[in-house]
C-alpha cells in the first residue's frame, strides 16, 4: 500500500485496533463481566464502534473518496464509545484506543 | 441476479433473514432482557450467527464455488444457535429462522 | 424486529436488497462484461456502495441512533452509483435499486 | 486483548493484514491495472480471500471455538489466492502475505 498518505496509512492502522478492541473487548470483558457492562446502550454503542471502523478502513482500503463521511462518523462514535467505557470503568484500554481512532479520523475528515 | 440457481436464492434469501434476526434480537432483545440472555456462551453464538451467515450470503453474492464451505460451516453454527435459543427460551423467532438456514445451507453445501 | 417502525424495517429491506444487487452485480457482470463496466472509478462505487448498505442496515438492526448518519451517507453513495451505472449503460436493475434505497434512506435520514 | 494465546494474536494479525491488502490491491491496483488483473475467476478470488480473511479475524476476536473452521477455510483461500496472484504477476505482496496468512491459519486449524 505503498501509494496512501502517510496519514491514511496511520488512521487504517488505527480503525483496524479500535475494530479490534472494541468487538474483542465487548465479547470476552463484557460479557464476562456482566452488569453495567451489558447494558444496551453500553454495549450497542461497542458494536457500532467496531462496525463503523471496520466500514471507514474499507472505504480507505477500496480507494473511495467517500471515506471522509464514514471517518467522520468513526471520529463521533469513537468519541462516545470512549466517554461511555470511561463511565462503565475498568475498559482504559478500549477509552484510549477509542480516543486515538477518534483524533486520525478527524485528521481524515478535515 | 436471474442466472443464480433456485436453491442459491432461497439461501443468500436465508442467509440474509437469519443475519437480521440474529444481530437483531442480540442487540434489540437480548440485551434488554438481560440474565440468561447475555451469558457469554449464548451471546457470542449469537454474533458468531450473525457473521457467518452475512459472510456465506456474500460468497454465494461474489460467485466463489468456496461458499460450499461457508455455507457447510453456517449449517452448523445455525443448528448450534436455535439449539441455545431454544434453551433459553423466549426467542423461538430466531429458532425457526436459524433451523430453516441451516437446512437451506446443508442444501448448498452437498 | 415487531418493534421496528414500518420506515426503518423498508429502509433495512431496502439496503439489504441494494448491498446484494452492488455485490453481486460487480462481481458476476461487470467483471464477466470487463471494457468500461471495470473502469476502476465505477467498480469502486459499487464496491463502495455495497459496503455502505451493509453497514446501514446493521446499524439499524443494532439499534444505534447513529444509523441517520449511515443512512445519510448511504443515500449519498447510492444516488452516485445509480447515475455511474446509469452512464455504463446495461445496469438497468441496479440503478432501479440504488435509487429506491436512496430514497428510503433520506427518509430515515431525515 | 492479553488473554489471547500468542498463536491466536498472530493469527488475527495475519488475518488482518491479508484482508488488507487483498481488499486493497484488488481495489487500487487490479482495478488500475486491467487486463488479467481483472479477470473474474481471480479477481473474485481477491474479494473472497479479504471476506474470509475479515470473518476469520472476527472470530478469533469474537471469541468462538468455530474459529478453528473459518481458519481451515482461510488457509484454502488464501492458498489459492497466492498461486492466482503467482500466476497474474506483479503481485508479489499479496503472494507472500497470502501465504503468510495460510500457515497461520493453519496452525489455528489444527
Amino acid at each position: 500500500m505503498h501509494h496512501l498518505s502517510k496519514d491514511m496509512q496511520a488512521c487504517i492502522y488505527e480503525c483496524l485496533r479500535c475494530y479490534q478492541t472494541c468487538i474483542g473487548m465487548a465479547s470476552q470483558h463484557c460479557l464476562e463481566q456482566g452488569g453495567k457492562h451489558v447494558e444496551p446502550e453500553h454495549f450497542r454503542l461497542m458494536l457500532a464502534c467496531a462496525e463503523i471502523c471496520r466500514t471507514s478502513a474499507h472505504f480507505m482500503l477500496i480507494g473511495t473518496p467517500h471515506h471522509k463521511h464514514t471517518c467522520r462518523e468513526c471520529a463521533e462514535i469513537c468519541s462516545e464509545c470512549a466517554d461511555s467505557c470511561e463511565r462503565i470503568g475498568d475498559m482504559q484500554a478500549c477509552v484510549d484506543q477509542c480516543r486515538r481512532c477518534a483524533e486520525q479520523c478527524r485528521v481524515m475528515a478535515a
